[in-house]
Formats: structure tokens, sequence, C-alpha cells
């Protein structure tokens, strides 16, 4: 039985997708429809206690105004980025909403009263994908969302894996490039450091000896220069693009996935990314089956969409 | 309930694990320990039709052994190499024992009317591995048989991934070193081509010219020169464990798993392997957890004992 069989006709659940700027919230039916959304700054300067409250109180809001509706909030998600564990209910590590170790599950379900899940940002964006998105139909999907970082979340049977301690398909620090750019974390040539938006962006700046006047390129200004042709961004999109299939190709090796739904920020630029990626991809799988890429169907709802879903599994 | 719960007293499965050359045999209990075992020639060089009836013979002949000693065949498990649908039973593509999409659990069944599985033989020595053996007591672990080549398993609670095709798991050909050495698959840098004890093998001999007369060395050969301070054996050595680390850093980024359990040839090589690559691997991990590294420790009976565990789930 899938949770929309089960549901009553005036089921809600309440979903929240936690960024480090802002929260992305939505009233969302059992079978995926949103009723109502709503956004708030997430304003993670003042520290986590202060998310935190804040967090438990636009869910109240969310649960009041549902019943205002005369809607029936049976269940609450709450998506954060970070090291999630799911099955304690904790966010380990969260850097950009400051979270450490927070047992968010437990004080939303104490405050609010109603079953609660707590997932990983990308995670339950993969799980929305896989099962109402680009991945429908598909019982293998590895979601790679590509945004300021990388992240993937691989998504079998429409049940998302978690790893051991809340921190698989980290496909954004493995190494594509030895010796190359140095990543976040610490390490050199990891996929992130070549390939995300924001490297991007900064290989660009350096590759043009860009000043700190001006508005520097974005990821998406660099696609388009790419096309028109200026070298030192088809430089920069290029490389970055040959990473991805790298990258790509190793989740494949694997994962073994019948498809890969890109998503996030760079996703935006469609066949600039598409059309080159598939093909390097392509031409990586030597013995391997080709898995299908495609691009996010859900937009920057697949967060709040996802972590309905898990609250509706979770129940 | 596990199997060895529902098992009766005399209960035994029958138990194959077929490579190119041999095919190691077993009755085992469900309790994992064994109380036969049986090696026949594969002899793959007569091609497809007799290899599948040798094992279809050798399997019948356990089954009646069995019988004559008292005990209760209840089941059949077969491993293959390759490419293995493991829904389907079908042997998809296995170059060394030249199966091509050969549909041998249906075949077994049918010939000594037993519940039969056929299973990939690194997943089913992972699962072995990760219930039985070095894994056991954790739930998310890692298999990687290092011998001819490199393939892996990921095991989560007792359940090896297979794929949407089969194919998950082929940590050998994800690239580590761009531009580096050509792999059998038709890549350059892939980790087989730079860490399976055949590629040590080779870079050894590439390094010291040594011409083809003579017994060419081994990999354990080469552990033992780069311990006892050549310089062209300690370098090829220090690039395999460089790029091993390269690769399970990769594998722990995208599975998260508490346990990285090491098997195959390589494995022989005990502390010389092992400390390095620990090492290694430890300092890759920057903001994750560490998995445990550990030595295999059911040996080349791996593969039997996890085609009696598939057998004995799937029945």
């Amino acid at each position: 039985m899938s949770p929309a069989d089960a549901a009553g006709p005036a089921d809600v659940v309440v979903a929240l997708d936690v960024g480090g700027t802002g929260m992305k919230c939505a009233l969302v039916r059992p079978d995926g429809s949103t009723v109502h959304t709503e956004r708030h700054p997430t304003d993670a300067g003042r520290g986590p206690d202060a998310v935190v409250e804040t967090i438990l109180d636009v869910a109240e809001g969310l649960a009041g105004k549902a019943r205002a509706d005369g809607l029936d909030p049976v269940a609450l998600g709450i998506a954060v980025p970070g090291v999630v564990d799911e099955a304690a209910g904790v966010a380990v590590w969260s850097a950009n909403v400051g979270f450490r170790d927070v047992p968010l599950r437990d004080l939303a379900a104490a405050r609010l009263g109603l079953p609660t899940a707590l997932g990983h940002d990308v995670r339950v964006g993969g799980l929305a994908e896989a099962r109402l998105g680009a991945g429908r139909g598909t019982g293998h999907v590895l979601f790679v969302a590509i945004g300021t970082g990388i992240a993937a979340a691989h998504v079998v049977d429409g049940v998302a894996a978690t790893g051991a301690h809340g921190a698989a398909g980290e496909i954004g620090h493995i190494l594509v490039r030895p010796g190359g750019p140095r990543c976040g974390c610490g390490r050199d040539g990891c996929l992130e450091a070549v390939a995300s938006a924001s490297a991007i962006a900064r290989r660009y700046a350096e590759a043009t000896g860009a000043g700190p006047t001006g508005t520097p390129a974005s990821a998406a200004d660099v696609a388009d220069r790419a096309a028109a042709g200026e070298p030192a961004a088809a430089g920069v999109w290029a490389e970055a693009v040959e990473a991805l299939a790298d990258g790509l190709a190793t989740g494949q090796s694997l994962y073994d996935v019948e498809s890969i739904v890109v998503g996030g920020g760079l996703a935006q630029a469609g066949p600039r990314l598409f059309d080159p990626l598939r093909a390097a991809l392509h031409e990586r799988m030597t013995f391997h089956r080709r898995p299908r890429l495609v691009a996010a169907a859900l937009g920057d709802e697949a967060g709040c969409l996802g972590a309905a879903l898990l609250a509706l599994d979770a129940r």
C-alpha cells in the first residue's frame, strides 16, 4: 500500500526544507501535490538555538494554517543540509545552518505532537525526483545536485541510502583530478573543486584575471560565454563537464543505476550542460550499461516534497 | 527469523563457486559451517554449454552425496563472475567462463528440483564476509576483492546491492589516475590498471625492464622486494597503495560504510598492504567517518558460503 492509498481526503504533511539562507515550507498531500507554500528566512547567524526555535514556530504555524483551512496535518517532515542521522533524527553537522548534534526530530515531534521525520536535503530531493519527478518509473536512480557544492542521493525502489553515519552520496568529494584545485574539505582535486557552480565561477575568474571590481561572472554566465565561443569560458566549462562525466561514470560503476537525474543550480544551463555531459558520460561507459541522463523535474520544490514523502514513509 | 532458525537438523545447501579455472563446491549448513568440500576443473575452453552441463552434474552429485550421508539438501546456490542478473537468475556476461545470457538458475532448479539462487562471485563473497566473516557485527560493509581484477560488494544489513543491471560495485573501473595506464576495459587510469595484483606485477616488470625470460615477479614478490628496500618495487607498491587509498576513499564517500573488508590474492600481503593502506586511507578522510579497514576472514571459501546464504535467503 502506498502512502496515498492510506490517506484521508483532508490529509496533508507539513514539510520544511531548511537551507543556510531560507526555508521553503509547504503543505503537501500524500499524492505529492502541494496545497500551500511559504518561505521564511533562516537567519543562521542568530545561532542554532534560534534557528531551531524558528523551525518549530514555522512548522506549528503551518499545522495551524492547515487546520484553519479544514485540512488534517498528519505528519511533519524536515530536511536539513550536512550530515543527517535519519534513523536517530539528529542533525549531526550542518555547517551553513550551524547545527551540531541537534535532535531536531524529537524536538519537533514534541512541539507539534505529529509523527516527524528528519531528512537530508539532497537525499529527500532525490527521493522526490525518483518517485515523483525525472526518475519516476525507474527503480535505480542517482540524483546529483550541483550548486555551491555537489552531492548525490542513491535511491533504490523509492528509498534513499543514508549510509552508516548519514553521510552517503558525497560525490562532490571523490577524487577526479589528482593534484587539482584545493577543495573546501581540505583535499585537492575533488569533483566539487572543479565542477560545482561556485568552482566554475572561481576558476573562470582566475582564468580571466578578473579583479575584485565589478560583478563576477556566475557559472551561468560562464556557460553563456562558452556557448558564445569565448575561449577562457569554453575551457573552464569543458573542464567542468569532463570532470562531471568522470564523477558520474564513477557513480555508475559503483551504483549501476537506470537514471542519473541532475538538479541544482547548474542544471539550469540546460542543453549547454546536458548535451556535452551526456556525450562525455557515454564515452566513458565501456562495459557498463548506459544510464539515462536527465534534468531534475521538480525544481526547488523537491526538498519539501521529499521531506513530506519521508514523513509519510516513517509514519 | 534467520535462516538458521528455520533449519532442520540435517539441512544443507549445495553451493558452487564457479571461476574461470576451477569450481569450488561445498555442502554448507544454514549456520555457515561447511560439512563437505570438492573442487572440479571448469575447463572453460570447452564452451559455455559444456560448462553448464558440468555445473549441473557436479551440483547433482553433491545433492546425492548429501542424501547418502543422511543430510537433506534444501537449496542450491551458484556463484559466477562477470555481470549477473540475480533477480532473473541469468549469467549475463562472464568473460572467463564464456557465459552470455545463460539462465543458469532455472536450468539448475529444473535439474535438481531444489530452490536455486544465482549470485555474483564477489557479491556473494561480500555477503559471506559481512555476515560470517570480517564484517560480522557491522551493518554497512564494503567488501573489495583484489586479484587479477578489482571488484567490490556493498552489503547493508546482510544484503548485497546488485544494481539495476547486476553490475554494481565495479570499483576496479573508477578513474583514479587520469592519463594513467590503459585498463582492460579500454579506458585509461582505472584503479584496476594500477593496483590489481596483475597490474602490480606488470608495472614492476616494466619498471625493471624484465624481459620475457625467467619467472616474472608476482605482486607478492613485489611486496617482499619493496619491504626489503628495493627502490623499483617500493615505487610500484607505493603507487598501488596510494591508488587503492584513493579508490577506497571514493567508495567511502559514496557508500559511507562502517567496515571495508579487503580480500582476494593481494590481501595475502598482510601488514605490507594493510598498514600503509590504512594510513593513506585515513589521511584522505577529512570530514568522513573513518571506516575500519580489515582483511577478509573466510579466504577462498567466501564464495561458496555466500552462494549458500543467497540460496537460503531466496528460499
